[in-house]
């Protein structure tokens, strides 16, 4: 794997603190947002006397638990279809293994989740980007072109919905589209959900699972990281209907051992907050996102989208290179003794050239640090040697 | 990955359990001790608002902590040379995967612990086994034979010590002609040494980590697991002095994110326990060792080998098949409405036919249990029609 753009650039914010300059992350989605208080509680008030391992595909009860959620989101599933797996993350890894041999190929929507294409590496599948594009709002590209690459080596198509990096927002029509596709060639549809929470403006959260017919095809990968503010319990999900699909990931699964416990007694119990949790979380998520991107908008020369759900936005900036430009604001530029640190839109594309004008922001610091930080890359697009 | 013959024990286990019949689970390392309370209050009192990632590598206070916790037992490394994983299991997948490239292949004496197996599946590599055998203990293959099977494709040597499934310890002697064998062909030489405090009758563990020269080649597999009885914590570590290696380990770690952050919390604190703690786990384990093994060999025809390490032993049963006797003896037997739980030789042997007479033991349940176990097992010896 070649280290990513983004990686790259951890010298240089290290290397800006050390001179103590304040540095604004909105490089990465890791939320600042309170995790639920009941499920802090369970975990500080647990009674183990061994921590021993759960099962491999997680302790029951959360899955019973989890099942109901889905339930109330009408995505009927039962405890028998979700493994839970140390965050999002092994459940794409696990997804990718299990549903692809090696040499098989995925389609995917590009710009993507930059560690999709890590864990394709590591499966050793091969990883075919279709372009969507800042022009349309990144919308799913057209069903003729992502169906016009499909050969006898692929396997599935994969989407993040909503989507990191873009905020894009797949339609049910879209996923229609998708399903049917995916029926035709008899491809797996893998859908990632984990920000199915975030959808703005009025706009509501269609899920893969929900499509009739797709009980064998579709696979949903979750997570309750972003939802509840809690990267660091690891604890996330694989839900299929597909029971042959499900035993070869128990097989992975049970070579893992288990999921980590403390995470899980967490996150059943986070399952239990009340209305009013969620909706305080939504309501600073969509003041962030309006004082973000209604704010690069205003900046010359910037365009961002208006996202309609997760809390990333890629936008356009009006420079040679974003990577330069991401570690050029780190490195030789300061406003009153702050900066930025940006991901650049190039770790989030597999074919080569592209995102070079884009960078990834997410929208998970405070209001008023996004407008600090807006108005460091300003001042920092004003005085950059390489704008265009 | 063909299902284990443990796995494909557990239905039968199940089926045992819902006739009432209690089970007594020899097959399995998952320990019923404490875990040390000063581990478990450091979470009950954890006053974390958000449960953010930790760095990829882990949080930096633990492995400073687990540094010293080694410098203590001369091996000599600081907290920059340790990446925290999500236990054993990931520092053995992400060795296989940053030390070897697909079709290169790792010689690994056998029995060896049965999900190295399923990691190198994974990872794409080439398992070389080697055998040991029980009429020599265990001993560790003469190293002739280990160097006779190197070729070009041949990158690592993998050992388990103690070991599981065998209990063996390896002498210094011993891993100084591994190491020797290793920097000869330029290999690197894998130890994991999770059972690294479960040394009996007075021998002491002595890790490649201490042997001068191997800077380069050697890597270290620990766990938090078996140490604390933790194993629903998921923390384990890849330790080396590589700096090359550390860094391609570093970009799988950053693919997956994080480790999880209250297993690391529970660590940190219970590597500050008390003397009286390890002493009392470890005189448990080798009044268990002592009853299990000897109760085995005085079993008819029965041989267990007096493990030096670890809390295992693989035995000879006079069986034609334990695969077969593994199951009869949950489905077609019990004695006063109790029953035992082995797991079959062959699972961890990757040569075929053999281990066919052997069965695994667990003595991580009560020496009560382990007495009602060995009766069970010795009543049920009596009566199999596929006795020998």
């Amino acid at each position: 794997m070649p280290p990513s753009p983004i990686r790259k650039l951890a010298p240089f914010a290290e290397a800006a603190k050390s001179k103590g300059i304040k540095v604004y992350h909105l490089n990465i989605g890791n939320p600042d947002l309170p995790t639920p208080l009941i499920g802090m509680e369970a975990v500080r008030h647990n009674q183990l006397s061994t921590v021993e391992y759960s099962h491999s595909m997680g302790i029951e009860s959360l899955r019973r638990r989890w099942a109901q959620y889905y339930q109330e989101k009408n995505i009927m599933v039962d405890h028998s279809q979700i493994m839970i797996t140390n965050g999002g993350s092994e459940a794409i890894s696990m997804t990718m293994m299990a549903c692809l041999n090696h040499y098989e190929d995925v389609l995917v929507p590009e710009p993507f989740y930059a560690n999709y294409y890590g864990f394709s590496t590591v499966a050793g599948i091969v990883f075919k980007p279709v372009k969507s594009d800042i022009e349309h709002d990144f919308a799913m590209p057209p069903v003729e072109e992502l169906e016009s690459l499909i050969t006898p080596g692929t396997k599935a198509i994969m989407i993040c919905n909503p989507n990191n990096p873009t905020g894009y927002l797949y339609s049910r029509s879209d996923l229609e589209k998708l399903a049917e596709i995916a029926l035709r060639h008899d491809l797996f549809l893998i859908s990632d959900e984990v920000y199915r929470e975030f959808c703005y403006d009025g706009n509501e959260h269609y899920s893969i699972m929900q499509i009739a017919g797709l009980e064998n095809h579709a696979v949903l990968i979750d997570s309750m990281s972003k939802r509840f503010s809690a990267c660091g319990i690891r604890v996330g999900a694989l839900v299929t209907r597909n029971k042959e699909l499900m035993a070869t990931v128990l097989k992975f699964a049970q070579s893992r051992l288990s999921p980590p416990s403390f995470g899980q007694i967490l996150a059943e119990a986070a399952l239990d907050s009340p209305p009013e949790y969620y909706e305080g979380i939504y309501t600073e998520y969509i003041e962030r996102r309006n004082t973000l991107v209604n704010g690069l908008n205003h900046i010359p020369g910037v365009y961002s989208p208006m996202p309609k759900g997760a809390f990333y936005t890629m936008a356009k900036l009006p420079v040679d290179n974003t990577e330069k430009f991401a570690q050029w604001i780190l490195s030789d530029f300061q406003y009153q003794n702050q900066t930025v640190m940006l991901a650049p839109g190039s770790g989030f594309y597999a074919t080569p050239g592209l995102g070079k004008d884009e960078v990834r922001l997410a929208y998970v610091i405070n209001k008023t640090d996004i407008e600090r930080a807006l108005e460091c890359l300003e001042r920092a697009l004003e005085v950059y040697p390489g704008r265009k």
